[in-house]
């Protein structure tokens, strides 16, 4: 019996409503940035838990998105919600243009520490599975948005958040302080977590917990996850076009100067420091069969497993990408897209969470201290402002096996999975919060 | 004065027809095999002046073209041909589905030799030059169909060939023998020409002429023009996608084995018998940044002097890309496209042509014998019909100043070289239609 | 202070003695398989002390040495020898040939256990430093022999060896059992391990100790020290050559292949499982510039946290050569030259290496329990083969600041730590001696 | 029957004496700058034949040979010729450190045209056939000289060069002017003709004749052949060594760097004016095969049809190895090392030559205008002089069927054709003699 199949009372109790939330998400994933419909859901919910919720450009103040799909796409988006929620949904109005997420705190009537959890709430370009042992497919909770899919699980951290929610609001009478949830857009492009890591609701936060389900494959309750650095770059090359039979000398290859650029990418010396990445994203050049080309485009990712190993990386595939431009006397342009970075967690808080664990009814081989993910994640610049101000943060994953891997048309998680998540978040806040008491911290 | 400059009654009495005829080729230019429109134009007016004309189903018979674009663009252009002419054009219907091109004979009262023509009609996909040093911009005749032009000057070919079927036509009384005007479709994609070669009016065919328009950039007549070999190739390459980041090891990389192939097939040693030349024509692969690439595409073409040194160029092509797909064990299709064939023109035509050349008053210096085009041409594959079977074929340039290039924007070419090439190719057909005459050859 | 500076009695009384045998080492380095003086020294010194030595074909019997240097390169080393030591030394006519390196034997009074320890004692062809703050040079026991230099500390090692041998030596009577010392050739080219591994005064050990100093750069115990595995290839790359003015469409190029195989080689998809490496040793193709090559050759080596990681690496490196090859039609031939395999050290071993490590003295800081060293060694053969049959190996570090890092021409390392290594290794075989004795193991 | 086989008296006269000599060159070979013995025998000879004679440093004056080879190879050359000739020979002490060649000239005693003729006398490091279909090993006057041969027909054209000496000397009363013949050394390595276009013997020359024999494999006199552009790049990248397992990030790797430049290199892209030619000559890198290589070296050539496309593929030639350098970071340098010209001949000489020949007996079938042949020849650098300064200068090629090909270890010509080259040579010296005296130039 895995871990997450054990339920407490609490668990139990808000598994059909986790599951129906999960599903609900499901069959409606949208993609970073236009998480419109996604948001008002979540907004009105919590609302009616009693949680106090901003959103929109109230929540946003001056910030402003990056990295946002082309403007058609957006207001397409924008209008498929309204069409499914009703013009006068009076959450949509403020979020057009990209303004997804919200922020739900709830204070109890006893001061106390302030505690916060994150989720992240976009989708994926994935075309759904409809075999017949993919389950949401048998189920009858598919996606019903064309090539978009919720493949990485952020339909349940959405609905373990809701289910937390619900604990605390049921159970607020046995809690102190303050409960801040994050429901942060566009993890998927680096995109959120960026902003969220400036919104005020973050500052004096004692604890701050994120989490991603599955990712180990296994049924392990990992207690100091980490990510790798990562960043990726657009590059387009410009060179000189010509009629490749008549005149070919005139020509400035730009697509042989991808090529030159893609084989030496490959070729970066990996660092012996840890884990290093790279990889080239798409290609496409478009000139005729007779043409020299004038113009290939590609992107490229870097990883590593410190940021110093990423920065390395960047800097080699920079030199790679500009001498293979110059070899071909083309141009070269090189636009940072978007930054992932690695922070470690709170040492101390890990150790806690490991404790708690154990506390919680884990085998002591159900829980694994440290592992490096190898992918990134943007919760990571909202853990490094919390341990940066001299507060806790950590990131946990509740693992599982995954169906199919992340990513991928048949990825699937157990409800199970979810509602264990909450109640293991509620019993993480609840002990927190009856520890500081129990030492009358004096600055609470 | 250029040569062509200096017209004839011929030329003179025609020249505002071909022009006229030419503007309305150039302002509704067609892609290949979407020559609906243009097809109905020469067939409604090779009519009028009395030829007998064989198109659409009736001409092509059990020959089916290929290299057809996509289904729907085909239907897209037969239904604005439709819009432009009427439903109930008379010529339309029998061409649906890239049955276009035409054949027109006329036969004179008095046996003779049988004299051909060779005119090709499509256009390019490129979008015309509003600069207002573009005549056809600033004298109101530039394309009115988006992204298409007569970029190569067979508006002129068409209007040279009507301007022919005109002068024949009205003095017919002075000619004997038989005259066929073919009005070869697809010849951008190597397409029509190979079709045509086939056809049963090319059979028994003493004189054969093709010509292109332009090319050589300053006003002289090739009497002996060559195309040099060629031919392109689509190539897929499918690898195995993997997260560039969890597991490289699983992937195969189709991308940057197609990488390699493509910086492979630059590098094919050059062939001491003649010119050779390499070119990829665009590449795309469509991963995302954080995936391993499990398909690219791309295309590559070869020319060669001869045939023998395209096919070697084609030999080693295809070993640089089977070698870098199994590089990176991916998969590889080679799929050929097009080929064009080098052929020679029958040397006593050539010679002969370039007597009547003199004859029609162009200086020595404004003829020049033998020119090797580096680029390709399928009206090779009717020439080597006619020469085998014991005619002459010969292909001639009627050079010209070429504004802008072939295939450029702000391409365009004088319409008095269409006027003189109406004249010059009467010229042509008159005088091997009396010499045969003066020879009473007996097998006419 | 560093735990090596830390000397117990014995390490002092043999400080002056390690301290003179590594000086003359360190003055006469001799490559792997030329070992004749070396070997000769160790012989000579080892009887003196007591023990039974075997050497050259009496110690081989049957084997035979591989990787073996060009035959007059191993004359002309034999011969130096000779000139050394004199042409009537009683140990080296035995080893001409390459039949270098000995075991020495030394059986206690009491029965007791079979413990072995193995020493190598090649040096590698570098250029020592004559900088003044490179100490062997200041010190004045540099190098005699010209491109020669124990550049790796395999002079400490022996020394090490020599100084454990004299301990147990003159404290014979404290001992049980039987002790076993492999000073073994060859470590650089995986040569000597390999068939080491094969003698028969391996078989029934118990305890199988190897050691290198340094490594880890700072003053610290490796109790459990494993190596990444890695293979060496010799590739020769056989075209055709060619004028490259007149006819280079017959060459075909084998520079060019090994070029793109080079640039293949580099970019393999590294493994998620663990430390992969890759790398292309030397080059060299011989071919006039006017002429298309016909030969080239490289070696490559792959490496990997595991043997599966390497065989990995093994595999698509093969297909990157080959597929190079294919690109432009030329043969290939990959030659194995070497192999290292990645053992894992007897766990309980470790771990009891850790505890005596402690009682002798260090603190918890200056131990370390595990550390994969990313580099190879052949000593992992013999481990294997021990743990395989019963018995315990380990593999430890005595780490220490390294001057000018291993394999550079500046290397050095402190007399203090061969001091304190022999004195450690004496800890070690007496308490295994004394604990066995303890336990009274009736298979004694 | 060749044209070379139709022999007048002159050529039959002197066959045995030019085929002498010619076996004995043909024995002898001398590398580049190296040709001592060979100088001597021509000056000794030239003087018998009552020539002036300037050879050594009187020749040479302020000029100074360059691309030299290593100085104890010249030394060594040097030394062999001694013991050859005697340490006592009165021609080698002037030569010593590579001041080979000569220039012989003889003056008739009636005042004339001055009329020039050139010869290249250096031989090739390659390692002559032995198989019994090669003549020279069949008859007996193979190469004594291990790894030299005249693989290239140099000691032909010194022969031919004798032959017409021989026949001017005897027939001097019949002829006015002055003759003068330079025997030019180190052909091979652009590097004779570059100093002895700049000698004063070659100022008012009239008329200027170089030829090479064999070529164009068929029996054929060429009587305007003129040789492509080329120029020969020494390259040197130097990065940073590694260990490639413990830090490969710290290397810069110079062989990466290198394959990358090269497969840059053959895919130049190919200039539409005329033939381009690009080639890498050798590689050579010596690293480790655990150590990123700190330094790769290698050469390559570029040649083009004109000077002007030599110059585009050395412009684009460096562009690819800087580039290469640039994307590993590494260092290069790029040295010239030779260049070869493209020069056209004289119009009206070789129009003039071509009537000669029709005169002297050759069928107009035999005699080809023009052709380039696809290699370098430094006699461009003396016929730019002559053309220059008013003269007429004309490179032929003496064209027959050639064993084996140049610069093969099977190349060989026939004795016939030297005899006949020297008593053409004289038809024209005789000719041109003659005529000007008939037209009494008033300027001589």
């Amino acid at each position: 019996v895995a871990y997450y199949d054990r339920l407490n009372d609490d668990a139990q109790g808000i598994l059909g409503y986790v599951s129906e939330f999960r599903q609900d998400f499901h069959r409606h994933p949208e993609l970073s940035w236009c998480e419109f419909r996604t948001t008002a859901v979540l907004c009105r919910e919590l609302e009616k838990l009693g949680f106090d919720v901003s959103w929109g450009k109230a929540l946003w103040g001056d910030l402003k998105p990056h990295n946002l799909p082309p403007a058609e796409q957006l207001e397409e988006s924008y209008r498929q919600a309204l069409q499914a929620l009703g013009d006068d949904d009076p959450y949509l109005a403020d979020m057009r243009g990209g303004y997804t997420g919200l922020v739900a705190q709830l204070m109890c009537s006893e001061n106390g520490p302030r505690q916060a959890f994150r989720f992240d709430i976009d989708a994926l370009p994935v075309t759904e599975s409809d075999a017949c042992s993919h389950l949401p497919h048998e189920a009858g909770f598919s996606s019903t948005a064309e090539g978009k899919m919720h493949a990485c699980g952020h339909d349940g951290h959405m609905a373990t958040g809701l289910g937390l929610a619900r604990i605390i609001s049921e159970r607020r009478e046995e809690l102190k302080g303050q409960f801040t949830l994050f429901f942060q857009p566009a993890e998927e492009v680096a995109g959120g977590g960026v902003h969220f890591a400036k919104l005020p609701q973050l500052q004096d936060v004692q604890r701050f917990y994120s989490v991603h389900l599955g990712i180990v494959d296994r049924p392990v309750l990992v207690c100091d996850a980490t990510w790798i650095a990562g960043s990726v770059f657009d590059v387009v090359m410009k060179g000189r076009s010509a009629h490749a039979g008549n005149n070919p000398e005139f020509g400035r290859n730009a697509l042989l100067a991808a090529c030159q650029a893609v084989t030496g990418l490959y070729g970066i010396a990996r660092h012996s420091d840890g884990v290093s990445r790279v990889n080239v994203g798409g290609m496409s050049s478009d000139n005729a069969n007779n043409v020299i080309a004038d113009e290939a485009r590609f992107c490229f990712e870097v990883r590593g497993a410190s940021n110093e190993i990423r920065n390395y990386m960047e800097a080699r595939a920079r030199q790679m990408v500009e001498g293979a431009a110059a070899m071909q006397e083309v141009d070269v342009i090189i636009s940072p897209r978007t930054r992932f970075e690695n922070h470690p967690n709170h040492a101390h808080l890990a150790r806690w969470i490991k404790e708690q664990a154990i506390d919680f009814g884990l085998q002591l081989e159900e829980v694994q201290d440290a592992y490096q993910v190898p992918a990134s994640e943007d919760a990571t610049f909202m853990t490094r402002v919390v341990n940066d101000q001299g507060g806790q943060g950590c990131h946990l994953v509740f693992g599982c096996p995954v169906k199919g891997g992340h990513h991928n048309p048949t990825f699937d998680i157990p409800d199970h999975l979810v509602a264990w998540g909450s109640s293991f978040y509620f019993h993480l806040a609840k002990e927190f919060s009856m520890e500081v008491n129990i030492k009358t911290d004096p600055s609470l």
